[in-house]
């Protein structure tokens, strides 16, 4: 860490907001949550059970996880068509130390997509290395746009950047879309031309709401490291469950012993009754991949319905195909938005939360320009303020029609429509 | 990190010798274990329960930890005779993140004592950071020798080092000793004047097998942090349960935040199930203290037995007075090793391994140069293979007859007396 105590100043935004929010509402305020990305869901069955059984796993065990996790993840990637050997996989608390460890054993400046997932670049700013930002294509986020890609990697090196790895969010967050698969084979073959590894972050490939997501390892292989975990297939954000996959061949056996000795000095391993609860979600027990299924087709369901009211406000925004996000454009809105002083997406965030009692996170946490008339919308903590209200949404056939969900769908558009000044 | 590749090639030396144990016995090795520093005991009473009620806990929390979690730490510290608000704890997976995150945010060279544990100059090599290393007085290990510390750190300084902040272990892993009040004492006016903050691992605490250990907190209350977790006095290594107490006053108030922000981005927070058991655990309920003090006796009877099997030898060692290692030092045996090609504390370590199947750590892993003849003597894997055995172990009067430890105890003493050509 180069510039050790500015480095050090960061606060993840989307934790932020969500003790911004836990604050507001100690203080009695009704907040609609729609800045965190929690999967808002219940403990899918058998998982509980696996937790608790594990109760006499208090010893240290292996750094990378136990054979039994390790061996049950890797089947889980084969049974998705990646050969997979157990001692490809490395589990750890959340997905998010993996993906710092991976920075720090792979190297060089770090090329993100632009809007990207606020942890990237601000862990790239603890090792003190650059981010070189590519924005999206038009067609969906999570990648660079592979016509800016190449330029954008010159114009770096030609500035004195090191560029060593690349960042893809399939499906992506912040804006809940899918890249077409002909875009990922063009960035891949940039990144390969230019000798950058890829960490390919997978954490939402389960909830993509209709057929399945591109993976960048199919096209660079030997170079691509998937991170995943269980806190938004299965909603265990709780729970702290990470896992990546490293790739076969000698560059991947000596970055899954890097990985494994960082991982040794920084967290030591993921915990044991954790491990058990992995093994017993990653074996795709019926219980458990029936409950994905159900959590995904809320999850489209509510997002489609934003998205409406989005468009209808008169946003740009890209139909959501995966996950529980939307990221809004309100560009086309910004005469509009002038008159009542908003000028920036953070404006528009801070009247949304101060006056409407609406919380989203502006774009420039996403990387963009505070310029950007951009928000990302959560949608997953509207499904219920108590687990039989979110069991409630998981198995009903219209959500959003439920008392506590219906109302808060009709403020935001009330919130967005009075911004607006958007007649309704 | 300044030194990527290189700095990532590290590897926990405690935990890659459990790991290589466990590819010995997986192999039909017989080893005897004293290679890890694990508590090897069973799970306090009340806390499988704990974990198991936690299974609703799903959602994401705060960075620091639940306002449950944090006061019930803060009361634990004060009936520990400091002051101590929820505000100024954090939760993490482990102390390991906790020192990491500090180290990150603190900032400077790191000053240690010489052994020290194997994870804190790792991390300083994780951040490009240089260690200044103070031998240890004759009397105690985990604090830099007062006599030696002040021109250790002036030397430094003319080297072009930038001292920053100095960790000690009290009670200390690797010599299982506490340091004297007025070390203590000393190391902290020496700190103060040079400008140091400080980091007091105090993770053994707790088992201190007579009276209370001192904590540098005491002297310099305002530049103190102490780390602490339930790995040791509570044997839940598996469990990752670790937490900071943070000064009161603008530097700590300031840490603290720097910290929460470096958390959430690297590991978000402690998993809920496990800030559930430590709430249950911080809160000193009569079953979890009664676990403790039972968990002392036997770490301090066989630690007791194996340091006289050490001095019976011929080594030096200093007498064990908390947790359950030992630093025994051959060097009166140089010449006798000598003979059987040993000259180093690996040779020492490796003979041992190789030849009588028993594992521990030579002093190089700890910071010492490798002539140093020392080893680290973990004596808490020797309670018993199974939950039955170490249960039996933690609640009979005389541990070291039981027919599972008498025998490694012999077993230990007849290695040492063939390498030694000891007549026994």
């Amino acid at each position: 860490m180069t510039t050790t105590h500015s480095a050090c100043s960061v606060h993840s935004a989307a934790l932020a907001i969500d003790d911004a929010v836990r604050a507001r509402r100690e203080a009695g305020h009704d907040v609609l949550h729609l800045g965190f990305g929690e999967a808002g869901l219940p403990v899918a069955p058998g998982l509980a059970e696996a937790l608790a059984d594990a109760h006499l796993r208090n010893g240290y065990g292996s750094v990378a996880g136990s054979p039994h996790a390790r061996t049950a993840a890797a089947g889980w990637f084969v049974r998705r068509g990646l050969p997979t050997e157990p001692e490809h996989i490395l589990f750890a608390p959340g997905s998010k130390p993996l993906l710092f460890a991976l920075l720090a054993a792979i190297g060089g400046d770090v090329v993100l997509p632009c809007p990207a997932w606020v942890s990237y670049a601000a862990q790239a700013a603890l090792f003190g290395r650059r981010v070189i930002s590519v924005p999206v294509p038009s067609e969906a986020g999570g990648i660079p746009d592979p016509d800016l890609l190449d330029q954008a990697l010159r114009q770096a090196k030609a500035d004195g950047a090191r560029p060593g790895v690349l960042i893809l969010t399939i499906p992506d967050n912040p804006t809940g879309t899918i890249a077409p698969t002909e875009h990922v084979k063009a960035v891949c073959a940039i990144a390969e031309r230019h000798g950058l590894a890829l960490i390919s972050d997978e954490i939402y490939a389960e909830l993509s709401h209709h057929g399945t997501a591109p993976s960048p390892v199919q096209h660079l292989p030997d170079r691509t490291v998937v991170t995943t975990g269980l806190s938004k297939s299965l909603a265990l954000g709780g729970w702290r469950i990470g896992l990546v996959r490293t790739p076969a061949g000698r560059w991947g056996r000596r970055l899954q012993q890097e990985v494994t000795g960082i991982a040794s000095e920084i967290w030591s391993s993921l915990a044991a009754p954790m491990q058990a609860v992995a093994t017993h979600a990653l074996s795709d027990p019926p219980d458990v991949t029936a409950h994905i299924a159900a959590a995904r087709r809320l999850h489209a369901c509510i997002a489609a319905d934003v998205h409406t009211r989005l468009a209808a406000a008169g946003a740009h925004c890209r139909p959501p195909q995966a996950g529980f996000y939307l990221y809004p454009d309100f560009a086309p809105a910004r005469e509009a938005l002038r008159t009542q002083g908003i000028t920036t997406g953070t404006d528009l965030a801070t009247t949304l939360l101060d006056r409407h009692g609406i919380a989203t996170l502006p774009g420039s946490a996403f990387g963009e320009p505070d310029a950007a008339l951009t928000l990302r919308v959560a949608t997953s903590l509207l499904y219920g303020a108590t687990p039989q209200q979110r069991h409630t949404a998981l198995t009903t056939e219209e959500p959003q029609t439920l008392p506590w969900i219906a109302p808060a769908l009709h403020r935001l558009s009330s919130a967005l429509g009075e911004i607006l000044n958007v007649t309704r």
